[in-house]
């Protein structure tokens, strides 16, 4: 956390957002978007605050980093806060990407259309397996590793998502990253080096996962 | 993360595990069973540190909570250490599960067979959606919301995994919890208040996607 704070520190903007805040904007998102509101109906903080088990001040402060104000006793236009947490968190500028790994949780990530709505297209699947490239994952064509690269310069394609296993993911993001790639969204469970100036966002259920069992397990043979 | 590790030194074990250690140890798992070691055959913590951009100290203090010893320059008998992280992390017992909430996520998560290995078999989805509840997921039943807690009951089911959106995210957890489960998996975008003891893992890829595209955009901005 610390240093995904310094790395948005040291970007032109500006007011720097803490990456706590970053991450709560699309909690309140789905949440105001779940409500359906009519146009000119209003929202509190306290209201979203209780919705979604945080404090008020929390809240109130989270949604001034989008630059909307709201109004004493009647809190923020509901449409308008919507429309200012998108634009705020640039959700409505879809970005190309491209998935490297059309195994199990590749697959499911390939069909899953929810990111779209967030801001991500994963546009194709990439797989070595010659098995894998004759499949069509919810409409989405899985190509070979070879025309990998032709295809992030030829669509300007700026994210990566990894799922290969963690002992060719820094093989893959280094091609990847070659190619043009500016963000990747690293699910193999390994440190991606990268060059200065590259995102990485690294994902890891399998370690959550690893978390609750644990701890599942303790607390049964505890009882 | 603070948190989780004063949970886990408040449960009874020979020795508390730090949940970075934990989070780390499915990475080694997948890592040594790609490798297809033969048996006898020996692996280093250097190899594994190199393999994952990890150092080698970090890998052999976090070996050690499994309860395994290394021998001096030869390192560990792969397959042994493969046993002894499975064993340390309980995936040997699987646990079964209840999916709530078929939307995109759910459906993505009730299709991903990979959970199976790491200890968690997700039997059946619940939705309140009538449509929904015709759907076979890759062989899993959907089944309404009524039928939920009697078959949390029948089947001893411990752990909740939650993808329904946020404004019903407590009440499902209430209705878990009431029912019998000691844990829950929430990939919903909510605080979630539980009675003491059981136990809650949140997951939140919409915000990691939304720290990633933040990231991204500003970058591509100044560039």
């Amino acid at each position: 956390m610390e240093n995904s704070e310094k790395d948005m520190n040291a970007e032109e903007q500006p007011r720097a957002i803490p990456a706590p805040t970053l991450r709560r904007l699309p909690g309140y998102l789905q949440l105001l978007k779940s409500r359906g509101y009519a146009p000119g109906s209003t929202v509190s903080c306290t209201v979203i605050a209780q919705a979604l088990g945080l404090q008020s001040i929390q809240v109130r402060k989270d949604l001034a980093y989008t630059g909307i104000t709201g109004r004493p006793k009647t809190g923020y236009v509901a449409l308008e806060l919507i429309k200012a947490i998108e634009d705020f968190l640039g959700w409505n500028n879809t970005h190309d990407a491209l998935l490297f790994g059309v195994g199990q949780l590749g697959r499911a990530l390939l069909s899953y259309n929810g990111f779209r709505a967030q801001g991500l297209d994963i546009v194709a699947g990439v797989d070595c397996d010659n098995a894998v490239q004759r499949l069509d994952v919810h409409g989405k064509k899985v190509i070979p590793l070879s025309k990998a690269s032709s295809l992030i310069r030829r669509l300007h394609i700026k994210i990566a998502v990894i799922t290969v296993p963690a002992s060719s993911a820094q093989a893959v993001c280094d091609m990847a990253v070659a190619a043009g790639v500016k963000a990747v969204w690293n699910f193999a469970p390994v440190q991606l080096n990268v060059p200065e100036g590259i995102i990485v966002q690294n994902e890891n259920l399998a370690a959550s996962l690893a978390v609750l069992s644990k701890k599942l397990n303790l607390s049964l043979k505890a009882s």
